[in-house]
């Protein structure tokens, strides 16, 4: 796992440098990079097509954008951060002075060297974002202001990667790859679900797995718009953001706050030695607002470290590959890993034999046991399975209910149904 | 509010010597001095109707009672106090030794200044109530005790005030009226019910607001009686009772337990900075007991300030006037005034975009929004209304989840509404 | 009840030599003395029966056993203590080195003066139980063993014995007779069991008591499948094991967890002075695995004080009669009775005048209510019957509610049966 954390550390600084935005070449870059890793499906859908209640806008690219002094020298350059210019700028080429320029500047005084993160997808203006310092440097006088931006009828790009389970029920693994050089948000995310995807793809998993590359809020519309149809698969799903951090995991519950994803994690977090937080659903955050809004009303959740905007690097140039640590991408993915196993071993089971216990020992079910302390709990797993195998209990009920390891109930249930014991 | 209280009190220290019963004159005068502030439909019902389980009993009048010595001095006057005579006492006019009259008399030893408050509807007797001191004080001889009452076919009164509300769902507000010199107990129910009553005929409330002043029990079973086809109108209620005194607020829960009048109170006292008391449903207490019987089954809650039997002063000559205070009852109107308020803005509305977000910026509801902190509430709420409305959950429902003020939460749905995003 | 306490400790101390076995004649021997207190129903079931998924195996004897050293001394004899012999020993005549011989021993190495308990129903083969002393002073050489038993076709032995009710609605008291010389488990429970039923006998109660004396598993497993048409009459159930120690009482809940039963001794244990526990259900324990098995899924309880296998003794020579006491198994007896005086008095009422209060003074009740505090108590008593007899609270709800005893409640319920106003 260690190898794996040092690898998804190694895809997030090497996306990094990338613009991207909800359109344009910098989201073409990132699918690329991540499609060396896992094959991915990449869609593009034309500016302007109807999506829910939305329309996919223009579609924006960027080039080049400085501010130069009068000795032309660039004391803010695009080249350096893609944080640097405001989002979904308009072109602009112009000279004028400070005083005038200082109304598209965006800083962070209370965090003078940091450079913040803006955007404006639906308004048009124009504004660059710089450090408190650097503004601070700046002698008054004649700036030239340069973007070059196209924002023209083109796409919005997304990607999807299926790993073919045993069922056609679908888990989806959504990640917005829509926010320019900031590794906990949201590459720390796209790096997970990139390793996630390969390790399942190692199995054939019970559910199928759909992930979801897009930008956020209309990527995920689009999404859900162009797969109306197949939505009634969608039986669990989970949101990765802000996955890197070195804060504990925080788990953001669907909107139904006890969908069987709910369940899941809980159980796998609450039952792991980690310090966590289980946080109810709110419809902000990431795209478990579009997947939980009451029309779909999916059972998805959001698996965070450090929730967004909680910690102060949150959206400014401080949210760097150093902010995020291999071990925590580690553990994020440990704890996906882990929740997916218990989601796919997941059964209600009916009990063949219900009037009275069946006799287990003709069978041979004790012998099968092993070790002596672990045949006493498979012995106790073996009767709370039968017990509760009546249809309305699911094997992590029993779970649950009997304090027993989700592995060892799961077991079980394998054993009593190859003695044809229960049926699922 | 200060004024209201000042103008509360007033009323109280007018109805205070007034010798109030569960019928009779005593009544009426009270009617007639609550008619000067709210115009009200007063009602006579003749002694021997049947009134569900009862019968409408005879009124009782009383003009003159005392007990004087041999000579000739009123040691108990009821013309000092409408506590001296036992309620619905019937005549009484002869001499007899301290011995003998001692048997109808009732007194507080633990409070030997104090007159008890004492009854017997429904017993044929006559006596006195005086303080432990005064009859201490009394030599032993012979007493002329008189009580000049009449116990005969009457009626039974009992009035209503009426604010019309946008629709024919009723919220009744009760108070009982049939409490002599007893200040918290009920006079000051009547003030607020009053002042409440005023305050909202300066608006068109939502739900049609009726207020019954009643004798209690028996007046409210007669109102119950006499409104069988009108109760499945009855949508939410309150009773008022120990209104006035200096003691927290008390919301006691209607049968039901969880009824929207239930957790509009619980909601306005939790969200308010006021200490305050949420109580269980009882079935003893003031009219909720009718309302709450398990026919009718009202949505029907009681707010006090210390509850009934709960103050020393309870049904005592020390509840009077001094006892209860402008500031109390103003705070209590306050509440009751802030809970109609919920209660009239609750609704369920029905997001009409529920798939995905709708576009909020093209409909300028960003914009809408005002200042830069109130927006950022103000878009909270908008995506909690829309999250949320789906016909299941009202605008309390809402406010609670969301932790948002419910003012903000349904000025939102306003908007929404306004915007064609929400139907009601 | 002292008295019973005596009287049940020596019906332990009589069946406590008996070698009880899943089957036998200590069985027999164990039935024909309870037949002395209450007349019991004896059935014997033939060898080869199938019963649910299980079959009565052959029956097992036992006449002597011993292991003897060269001299011809019996360092080990069954004729002591019924636990020397592992339980369903098949016979075996040999001599043997004390090398071979140690495989077939049993003992408590952490309690070395204690002959442990043990079996092997199910799997051929022999072995004897002693003390580790024991064990440790025995040379090495040559020893004579010798169990002179029998494993033939025979039959399974249960009785039952039946307190007829008023209603055939049954209740089911349980307990195990399977365990040779084992005082808390279950002769304790035996003997409750017997002086409960004797108790029940000297009353007509209103619901038909059943008490089964089977062997564990199969005896209960044997009775499920002979009286598969009786079962819907089974209303509710009590295990009784381990009813004799000095620890405080726990009370295990059926598996629906809320049962009749359940809700039952949960309120007579909590309104009681006792310390106590009351556990969840799991499917391990005593006969109430096969109550509770989800196709049965009856409202069976077990009561115990220590639990199984939550004391050192269990399963030891130290069980032994000084193990219990009289006052442990009067206090488990005594709370069986209340337990049931609540279960037989429990019932659903209809408020017949459900309209307002009906008008409790006209019909004489607050007359027939006694002295003056527990007149007040009945008549909230009378309140509460009243305001929720509608069909969906029982007795119990009332009492557990309103704060007030079971005993008045119930009491009061009569007498508002007895005016009219309510009907079962």
């Amino acid at each position: 796992m260690t190898e794996d954390g040092e690898e998804m550390h190694a895809l997030v600084e090497r996306l990094y440098p990338l613009c991207r935005s909800i359109t344009g070449d910098g989201v073409r870059a990132t699918l690329d990079i991540v499609g060396e890793y896992i094959p991915l499906q990449v869609h593009e859908v034309p500016t302007g097509t109807q999506v829910l209640d939305w329309t996919v806008p223009q579609e924006w690219n960027i080039r080049d954008a400085y501010i130069a002094d009068t000795t032309g020298r660039r004391v803010v350059d695009f080249a350096k951060s893609s944080l640097h210019v405001l989002g979904y700028s308009v072109p602009v080429s112009a000279t004028m002075p400070l005083a005038e320029l200082r109304e598209h500047l965006h800083t962070l005084p209370d965090h003078p060297s940091w450079v913040p993160y803006r955007t404006s997808y639906y308004k048009p203006e124009w504004g660059f974002c710089l450090a408190q310092e650097t503004l601070d440097a700046l002698p008054d006088g004649e700036y030239e202001v340069r973007i070059d931006s196209t924002l023209a009828d083109g796409h919005l790009t997304y990607a999807e990667h299926v790993v073919p389970g045993q069922v056609p029920d679908e888990v989806i693994v959504s990640c917005h790859v829509c926010h320019p050089s900031l590794a906990n948000d949201n590459l720390a995310g796209i790096a997970v679900a990139t390793f996630l995807a390969r390790a399942l793809a190692r199995e054939t998993p019970y559910y199928t797995y759909r992930f979801i590359y897009a930008p956020g809020t209309i990527g995920a519309i689009t999404w859900l718009a162009r797969n109306a149809e197949r939505i009634d698969r969608v039986k669990h799903g989970l949101v990765l953001a802000c996955a890197g951090d070195r804060g504990q995991l925080t788990y953001k519950r669907s909107r139904r706050g006890d969908a069987e994803i709910d369940r899941v994690l809980r159980h796998v977090l609450a039952t792991s030695e980690r310090p966590h937080h289980v946080a109810e659903f709110t419809p902000y955050g990431y795209d478990e607002r579009q997947f939980c809004s009451p029309g779909f009303d999916l059972g998805v959740g959001s698996l965070s470290r450090t929730p967004y905007a909680r910690y102060p690097e949150y959206h400014t140039s401080a949210d760097n590959p150093d902010f995020v640590s291999p071990e925590a991408m580690a553990d994020t993915l440990a704890v996906c890993r882990e929740a997916f196993t218990v989601l796919d071993r997941n059964r209600r089971y009916l009990n063949l034999s219900p009037y009275g216990e069946p006799q287990l020992g003709r069978r041979g079910l004790y012998d099968s046991l092993g070790g002596r302390s672990d045949a006493k709990q498979a012995e106790m797993a073996m009767l709370w399975v039968l017990n509760l195998s009546d249809g309305e209990h699911s094997l992590l009920d029993v779970a649950e209910r009997s304090g027993l390891p989700f592995d060892t109930v799961a077991a079980t249930a394998g054993a009593l149904h190859g003695a044809g014991l229960i049926k699922a």
